[in-house]
């Protein structure tokens, strides 16, 4: 049986882990030969198929990134999509395929699964945001990085008894913002899913002040004002091609400045978050999900993702995963009010 | 209402979390006052009682260690134990109590419980076995830590082609050396659960060099070849005045310099496993914890310990949980045996 | 003999470790005692000074940023400032200052020890650009964090086959960008002493695609194009009041995608390069500057400053670097030339 | 002009960062060819030569190790030893070789140099104790973890008031117990160059216990008590076939807790000092070494080797540094005894 593996969306630490662990059981314990598509989905539209076998993949465990490239394509905004990725697989002779990626890269293999595409998903990304897995590899990382600068920021912040605000990622949802706030110590936590009330953030802050503490303002890239707070931001086009909202850190050090009087500076902490080498935790979870991966292959359960519930790691339709994001649950936001301030 | 809070058994980063967020939370939210117990169940024998409120919590979250000292002491190996720690509770007005630490102090807290003294777990320990809880704090940076350290050791194994054999924690369990082992690419992982063949570990170290790298060799303290091999090793009295086996990793050197004629070197991690800052993962777990911890005490509901299970903190019955040590399920540690040798 | 501390501009790994080791070695050699002026030399004309015993002093070697706390305030901006320092030290019984800081703070330091304040400069200044001493602490600091970051962003960038733009700090001089550069194995290195041609960047970008690695461009955030390539970009004053141009890295992404037609991102290291523990090196070289700075002190050697030169800890009259920055030798930057593209 | 590469000794961090440099500088800029000689004299004498061009030396800045191998092996033990290897060099056409490696290798290099053989050296010692160099590239690195681990061992020895003993390199010079002692703020340093009296170590000990601290004691592996105190120690061959004590760590352990009647544990650090990516000092050094190494090499001045003085890169004649160790300056040592007890 031959499978073909591929990589899509941003690049997210433990990608390599998962390919070393499916290839290492794929072809120790059930004789699978294997091939790398490169770049996502581009490699499957364009028959850029590269071999992969054990030899490939010595020493990728703790090197971040994906050895097979990723993209953002999109195989259903090209025309033919589906056809060209069946020929690419029929002229290679791949049987099955497994799709390591996002909520983009899984809705594409859910969609293929239904016309018939043999293949199992392992879901991928540095922002949790996933839903039907407890965790995704990439965060556990993403949300020391974020831990660390935060820790380096107090003593900047108490120095001069200044405001900063971190910007970490989130678009669409704030696990990072909130894993790395709680673990920071901040005073003040934003994300996407709780519009929040400048006047109050300007409240928080000027309480820590007079702890004769510094404030540390953690906001996820998509955290938003509630209604009746204008912002001006630069609009641009984020990775998958839609419209974003960017500068929110900025943007609150500017208004905690104007509003409070005292001094606030931003960090926005970007690509360092999703490079380098993966957390043992991550490197752990991304090895499971490979090895289940390839049990899902053999056991032909196609159309399902691999993911972790507790310490255990399940199968899920892909069906019931499309579409849906995994947000902050207002009760969890709720437990850590009390360091707000 | 006044609370009483320890922190029992060897140290493990965490520990500040959880007390800071007890008592954040419990002073905050529930109008609690707080006095800490010296140095374990050893402050309640011997009335070493100090104040504990939010001024004397600050800035501990990123610290390693306790500010409330520990000890290994177990009140009812005392005459009168259970009198006198009721006396000291009596004399500072304590209503209640919060016990931070391992099987042994739990252990105590469930007897305690019994015999009327209300009080609410937190179960802490380097090792990740205590039962009726996926993880404890503490166990994310020691693997992280004894991660590191097998990525240091593979560029000098493979720079001297000789074994490096890696000894962690973990005497009664092999939490530590398996998620370590995984994460750091290790070529045999040895845990107290699966007593070793030492012909076969030395089959996979053979098998290692054919490939042109050189072996990771990483074992629990705890580990033990099977009936047949001899060990000579030296014995002695552990932290909790047990007799243990020391030197598994200096033996598997020696055994396996002698059986297959290559070099092989030892290391001892030893105390930087549970020493030091807390990663994100477990001040978020510790922080959880504390803040859970607070209201269970506000709920009432003693003889509990709070527990994770999935992403959620539950309640757990001390009862439940007394003498039981969650060890690695072998069907855990059969998913990884595709990467020895 | 009573001895002011005070510490002046940006805050810097290890100005703890300095005030530490002056006071350890003041205190117990020389019998002298300390106070600490708030704020930099805020606190000489406002008369913010507090006690500075052995006990003040425990703990805070490991730890970032300032415990006197820090300001830009220049005294000779300010009427009478001369004079109300005197004051501030006759009022307090204080004999002498040592003062920490950078170019500034120790040239207001120099200007007061010509009007007669008995004083001892301890050079300070992550940027690596004070006149006098071969290395400032501080700077060991952020270039490891520089290269750290550096390191993560190799993974992305050759995932997705992009150009990285790191912006590091450095607005006078190149120091952070050259160390970090090399030591991160970048492929084009900008500095301010060494204005860029923008069509040769774009040369070495595209050469680095050449070979199927992603570039990486290191950018001191004072780095500049030759006359000829114009830049529009924000002003804005900087944290001494002057005026200064942001944004190098931004600037540099847009032209090297609008010029190669590859997409290319920019990460703006930011305060995380100067918060947090100290590296041991900046430890050892804070320790050493603190430890001679008592010395000098006790042998009445003041206006001068305490400086490294190869291994060993020197005197430098103040006057000497006054108003000298020292910047990258361009035979130094042209040594790792072979490196670029 | 082809140019021979090896590496001899331990293995150290920035060996690798050596390798990358000479040959892309020799290479891109003198047009030279490379080889490797495998595992360091020992290629030589056993014609193991591998090919080592640019494309070789990709991604190995941040690799711990030596891409070609290490060994002890000393050509003048072997009969013919010299012989051999000028036949090696003449079958491969080498003209010259680059001898990366620490006093052992760097001996023979001096010897070989005398007897007509055109090198240039290249010192390489985590123990910073090659004369005539003000550093040598690993230490920093190797400081570095030790300094982490101290860090971490303070959390431990204060939760549980013991004194923990940690065991750092160091047979023949105590430059890392110093360095890391001092950075990691440890109340007790112990060096081979200053045996020392048990008696004032336990004095130190109960001193640090009387401030509520608890005490942190650094010795290097060579470590010495003076005359008169009587220690029972293993003998062993140390990787260089001498004899060599060792187990001072666990001595002292046992003695401070016999004489001082309290608990104390003891960590020996071992070769996690010597593995893994080199920091970002170690990289710079070992990349310039590197370059100047070439430089050499095309400048004809066999027989030296590089070396850095203060921020210059130098080369000094191989006879002048031949059997001479760098140890700690007593007047060095001294100057940190105010930190000690």
């Amino acid at each position: 049986m031959k499978i073909g593996v591929l990589t899509g969306g941003g690049d997210c630490p433990g990608l390599n882990a998962v390919i070393r662990s499916v290839v290492r059981k794929g072809t120790q314990e059930y004789g699978f030969e294997f091939v790398g598509l490169r770049d996502g989905w581009l490699g499957a539209l364009r028959d850029k198929v590269v071999p992969l076998d054990i030899a490939a993949v010595r020493g990728i465990l703790p090197r971040g990134g994906t050895i097979l490239g990723s993209s953002r394509t999109n195989p259903f905004k090209h025309e033919d999509g589906v056809a060209r990725i069946k020929d690419t697989l029929t002229a290679h002779g791949v049987d099955a395929l497994v799709v390591i990626g996002g909520e983009d890269t899984l809705g594409a293999a859910t969609e293929l699964s239904r016309q018939g595409v043999p293949l199992v998903g392992v879901p991928k990304t540095i922002d949790n945001d996933v839903a039907g897995t407890d965790y995704t590899f990439g965060f556990d990382t993403a949300v020391g990085i974020a831990t660390e600068a935060i820790d380096r920021l107090h003593t900047t912040a108490e120095s001069h008894m200044r405001t900063l605000v971190v910007e970490v990622m989130g678009r669409h949802s704030g696990w990072i913002a909130l894993h790395a706030g709680v673990a920071g110590g901040a005073n003040v936590i934003l994300v996407p899913e709780r519009p929040f009330d400048i006047d109050q953030v300007c409240g928080w802050v000027k309480n820590r002040f007079r702890t004769n503490y510094a404030p540390i303002v953690v906001a996820a890239e998509g955290a938003v004002p509630k209604e009746g707070h204008v912002i001006v931001q630069d609009r641009a086009l984020d990775e998958y091609g839609h419209v974003h909202l960017s500068g929110i850190g900025e943007w609150l050090a500017q208004e905690i400045s104007r509003r409070t009087g005292t001094d606030a500076r931003t960090t926005v902490l970007g690509h360092i978050q999703r490079g380098g080498t993966p957390s043992a935790f991550d490197r752990w979870l991304a090895t499971r999900f490979g090895l289940h991966a390839a049990d899902a292959v053999n056991d032909g359960a196609f159309g399902t993702m691999v993911a972790l519930r507790g310490t255990e790691i399940v199968r899920v339709p892909l069906d019931e995963t499309r579409g849906r994001t995994k947000v902050v649950n207002p009760s969890l936001y709720d437990e850590f009010e009390v360091f707000f301030g």
